[in-house]
């Protein structure tokens, strides 16, 4: 067993999706979750500056001593899996989006036909695509940049009557009925707030994987099968720490887990590589 | 005279509006251009970190040996007008947009009544109400915070026949509407590129104020009267820096500047204070 925290990151609010699986699944655990806000979104940048990004980050939760990170934000995972210095041995161990629920897709797809909504970065990256190919390599992947989903769950355009949102959800989404997927992976881990519109739009027959909740279930299966486990009887801490205004940032938590949060929210910041 | 260059920066493309007008009112002045695209969009963030990140993007201008810096952001400038650090004198000195775009509007109004339309730090500072009650203060002003404009025009969604883009303005305009402003500033530096739907909205009896275009003009003013005119026969030169990716950079220039952009892209590297 360890009862070190698990750290997990995102460039926002968006990881907290993770987050809420994982309190679910392992209440006992602590949580270190760090959201980059003086940055967010990461999904709009270049290779090079995400991967920069995201070292920083994992640098921040490597000081609070956590056991493994979980990188909760479907862009730096994408970017780390293609970047040189991200390939080496670390310690902790991370893990990412990307294979997680590449996993959760071809386990679930009848057809052989997958969608993927995310990020620009994440799009062209081909992650995804590379990912499920190794898995099933007849799979026909299907990949859609999403640019204007982030900010409008950002601002709480999120209800499935909103009709803007539906307007963009049509336009992204048009690809993915001609192209019949019956799975859709919600790439980013800010597109699970959007699930209702997104499967009224797709229909009850296609399943959407969140990203971010395939993370949390597949670090559930590391930490029992290396038996790192926590041990303690009362329930786990969560720390949010943000780079920019908690104030600002604690507006968006609720959203995110719910009105049960009784965790702390605090500003850190972040060194330079 | 002095030919060294005029220096303007922006959280990213939307200061381009203030560059376009700048060389069309004086063709032979060279301009260094900053968008800090790797932590675009300040509008969303703290006071305190627009503050830090807009005290680094004038010391890279400083780094160019410019004549006159022009902050051509309006949530950079609403936000040194309350930042002590910022209160000093400085060498090169510096303009924001709140103090021509509020002269502009005062010198527009008929009835007295201002709307300005801003980011969410813009707004919450109140910066343009205090400038305009300082001219006027029997004005009354309007403030709204509009969050999605800027991804909206950063994805190209610019189009009065755009659903979305209508749909948002609708309601970001009615308060307008309702208070009968007859003069509407433009606070963002990103927001002209919708000044077509925000006319079609509001009508042919409201005046729209561009921030950036006034900044130019002031600009203007201010060299002449100082006598710090650049003296050449041909063009000036044009050189753009980002933060992030020159390519990404690139694909919006066009949108803001015109086809007609002939200078430079490059990345740079900003030092933290």
């Amino acid at each position: 067993m360890n009862n070190s925290p698990i750290g997990v990151f995102d460039s926002g609010v968006g990881g907290l999706t993770c987050v809420k699986e994982l309190a679910k699944l392992l209440p006992h655990e602590d949580i270190v979750y760090l959201g980059d806000t003086a940055r967010v979104p990461y999904g709009t940048r270049s290779k090079e500056t995400i991967a920069e990004y995201t070292a920083q980050d994992m640098e921040f939760l490597r000081g609070h001593n956590v056991k493994m990170i979980l990188v909760a934000c479907g862009t730096a995972s994408s970017v780390i899996m293609s970047s040189p210095e991200f390939s080496g041995n670390t310690e902790p161990s991370y893990s990412g989006v990307v294979k997680p629920a590449a996993n959760a897709a071809c386990a679930s797809t009848k057809n052989g036909r997958i969608g993927v909504i995310a990020t620009g970065a994440t799009i062209r990256s081909g992650s995804y695509g590379k990912v499920i190919r190794s898995i099933d390599p007849s799979a026909k992947v299907i990949g859609k940049a999403c640019p204007m989903f982030v900010p409008l769950v950002e601002n709480g355009y999120i209800s499935k009557d909103c009709a803007p949102t539906r307007y963009f959800a049509e336009e992204y989404l048009e690809c993915m009925k001609r192209e019949q997927v019956d799975t859709l992976i919600l790439g980013c881990t800010h597109y699970p707030l959007l699930a209702d519109l997104i499967s009224d739009i797709m229909g009850d027959g296609v399943k959407l994987i969140s990203a971010g909740a395939e993370l949390a279930r597949f670090a559930v299966k590391t930490l029992t099968f290396s038996d790192e486990l926590a041990e303690r009887e009362e329930q786990g801490s969560q720390k949010l720490y943000c780079t920019d205004s908690p104030e600002l940032f604690s507006e968006n938590v609720e959203r995110f887990l719910g009105e049960s949060f009784s965790g702390t929210v605090e500003k850190c910041v972040l060194t330079a590589h």
